[in-house]
């Protein structure tokens, strides 16, 4: 893409005919669309260093209204960023509807040499995170956010040129540094890099736009003009086609061939605890010393017990090595934002454990259920799952899906239980009893989650949960196993 | 307080009748009554390496439900938190009301050599922060939050031993470090250092509590009966008593001093305008390269000019390095915590420059005159913004705080005029219109606000705004002349 391109194309004036005054006062116009439109935006300056990036971004943000941007530095690789997915930090970033966001460099930097050697990964796995980088891309469209990726080219004289100048003012003298002087020796090489990046992530929802920086009143220009038609363009497009109906798929029976009912002793019971809870210590220990996080997530029918079972997970853990994120109905904050970014932002650090009780597939249970979801957004929501579960786990987490099952029968027994103990009769509401009711409906949602979510890397393990002794027993010892593979 | 202590204090049978189990049940319960009442708590616990803080978090966070408690581990130096004042990652991690944070260590730690040697401070330094930290505390009490302080006290020898166990064990051999060693080694100088931290902070409403814990089962039942006492007393207290009224103040008329009538020609001010801005960056560059960080605070009569100004005032600088916070009425999750939290969070890093578009005064300003807020606490809010400016300045950060100043003349032409152009009226609502009504009580309240809170370290400056040009070069230069001085 950029070797097609001469970075030196000058301003003339039959290119772009209006003044800068005027594409100013469309940009403004524009930002107040986009907030009555509730559309969130995000404007990407990737590129060389000394295209231009910080005064091109002066140059547009200049007329927008600062209640509704936000400029975010992600240039810098931080030890916060290091212990965490790789997009982890970019999903932080993102935008409510309504917001623009202009971020400062981008996921885009992954295949630069110090990226890489950060994260650890070699270029193979480059290659694999940019399949990675790809799905957030598409996820973010497919949820309506724009995102509008520039590229600020220069060539290599005029950024030698511009080091120097740099250089020779005392007060800008910093900005140059060791990096920059081996990217404009090494030109052809990161020429190279960059051509790269932009042809494995030029996607057709999401295309580079090219800006020539040589001439900066021509790039000005340019990338005014660009996200000038970009927010047009969105902004003007009719409806989007409503999405095609979903081909009735044929899914199996799961949860009704696994029998609920299994038993154990109060004597087994205690031994198996406190040999588990025990070991479970020490591999959180270990997981810590060795910087290897984990994520655990908790479905599983009302009642069936995973406030309990949560507790004896963590009971003997280091407080400080975990966490206990119980997810509810999103706040309005989260509602503007993707669904899956409220998750991202909870992702534990290397050498800790985040323990989800419910989760993420909310929206294919849940909401699809009550239909909270059109059904064109949650049949969507399995591969985006998937997208997003393979991130984690290629960051090296561990994670594990547990369904805990009860039958009917144990259900009923457990509800009258909590309505006839005046200690437990906050735990059982009127909405209980209202998804008790679509049992067969929440049944068939929870078969399709299990054939289209469960993968080796993140499994989904049903746990028979009539005894809540055996359940809890059953997620410790497959918890602590997995910790003992993961750091084999 | 440390020294009168013996940490070998055994468990009798005597001493704590209750069965774990039995203290576990309260503080279940307690948690509940907690949440009802809409209480912030904040357990710190601090002490010496190996006195187990992990192993006793983990006793106390046993029973809790876990949707309603956080642990928060603040013990690390990251560069996050050196690049801000001290006390911001403490602020950060504020409960909001109901909920319970525990702290594993915490702002006490200001005294150790390597986290005074992390922010720079000299010893004389270090105790002139203490003054932040008690008053950090107090704004904390008298907002309604409930500190437990609780110090866990160890013997020399018992430390050794428990070291020495640690390393027997490759599981855990990598906790003891090479500071642990230390501590032990130099344990009288520690224990005078820890005895003068504890001296500095024990305040009839924030005490210390000792906890002895060479015995295990000593200090388990200690640490939940002293949680349990002081969850108790609080929840019980009958009403807080009723402030005694505050005394009637003499407050010179200093607004009405004040003509707001300057004026500046068309060439004068391009000419300024260019020169100061061009100034500015170059002085935002230099503060950025050595790490100073500045707040600049808006406020303002209605239609004074704030945004225009704000606009010519950043217009230059590289939108990587500053940003513009917009302050409008608390959303819910930032009513349910101290008011100054939410402005505490937005704190420029080192290098970094902050614009607030109104700020933390909007409590003795707007919330005074529309009797948002009782007498007493705005009243109470002088000084605990004189405080929190304090800490912010005692970081090195440059603070200057601007009243845009016109004349209600000035301003109903101003009205008229959004109000007759189609571009402007959403500009102007009821709103300001009856604000306008108030303009005596408002007056009343910056006075007020001008005598109490300005310092040189952080002044008010009152801008003559019935010209926008000259408002616009006077706090183009002010901020230029006072970054100026701060780099020399």
């Amino acid at each position: 893409m950029l070797t097609g391109i001469n970075p030196e194309q000058k301003m003339e004036k039959h290119i772009y005919k209006e003044t800068i005054g005027e594409l100013e006062d469309k940009l403004s116009d524009l930002q107040q669309k986009v907030r009555e439109a509730g559309l969130p935006v995000v404007i990407v300056f990737e590129g060389w260093s000394s295209s231009g990036k910080g005064t091109h971004m002066a140059r547009v943000v200049n007329p927008l209204d600062p209640r509704y941007f936000d400029v975010r530095t992600t240039g810098k690789i931080t030890q916060d960023k290091e212990m965490r997915p790789f997009l982890w930090s970019y999903w932080s970033y993102l935008p409510p509807a309504g917001q623009i966001v202009i971020m400062d460099k981008s996921w885009h930097r992954l295949i630069l040499p110090e990226w890489r050697d950060a994260w650890g990964l070699s270029h193979t796995e480059v290659n694999g995170f940019y399949f990675d980088v790809n799905a957030f891309e598409r996820q973010l469209s497919d949820d309506g956010c724009l995102i509008i990726k520039l590229f600020l080219h220069i060539s290599k004289e005029e950024q030698h040129k511009r080091f120097k100048a740099l250089e020779k003012d005392p007060s800008t003298a910093w900005r140059v540094t060791e990096y920059d002087w081996e990217q404009n020796k090494n030109y052809e090489h990161y020429l190279h890099l960059y051509e790269k990046i932009l042809n494995m992530t030029n996607k057709e929802d999401n295309p580079w736009h090219i800006i020539e920086t040589n001439d900066r009143r021509f790039a000005t220009h340019k990338i005014m003009k660009t996200i000038i038609n970009a927010l047009e363009n969105r902004l003007n497009a009719s409806e989007t086609p409503k999405p095609e109906k979903a081909r009735r798929e044929k899914i199996p029976q799961i949860l009704r061939s696994v029998s609920p009912d299994e038993s154990m002793g109060h004597k087994e019971y205690n031994d198996e605890l406190e040999h588990y809870q025990q070991k479970l210590k020490n591999m959180t220990n270990k997981m810590y010393a060795r910087r290897r996080s984990a994520i655990i997530v908790y479905e599983g029918w009302d009642a069936a017990g995973k406030g309990g079972n949560i507790k004896r997970l963590t009971s003997e853990i280091d407080p400080r090595c975990y966490a206990v994120v119980p997810i509810g109905p999103p706040r309005i904050y989260e509602k503007t934002r993707q669904y899956l970014w409220r998750f991202m932002v909870k992702m534990p650090k290397d050498g800790h454990l985040t323990i989800f009780d419910r989760s993420w597939y909310g929206r294919v249970l849940v909401e699809r259920v009550e239909e909270l979801t059109p059904a064109h957004i949650w049949q969507r929501a399995y591969r985006e799952i998937n997208e997003f579960e393979q991130h984690l786990v290629g960051h090296g987490s561990v994670l594990l899906k547990f369904w805990l099952h009860i039958d009917k029968d144990e259900q009923l027994r457990r509800f009258e239980d909590r309505q006839n103990d005046p200690h437990k009769q906050h735990k059982i509401t009127e909405e209980d009893w209202r998804n008790r009711e679509k049992w067969d409906l929440y049944e068939a949602a929870v078969d399709e989650m299990l054939m289209k979510t469960h993968h080796s890397h993140s499994p989904w393990i049903i746990v028979e949960s009539n005894s809540k002794r055996y359940a809890r027993i059953k997620v410790l010892q497959t918890v602590t196993d997995a910790l003992e593979d993961a750091l084999r």
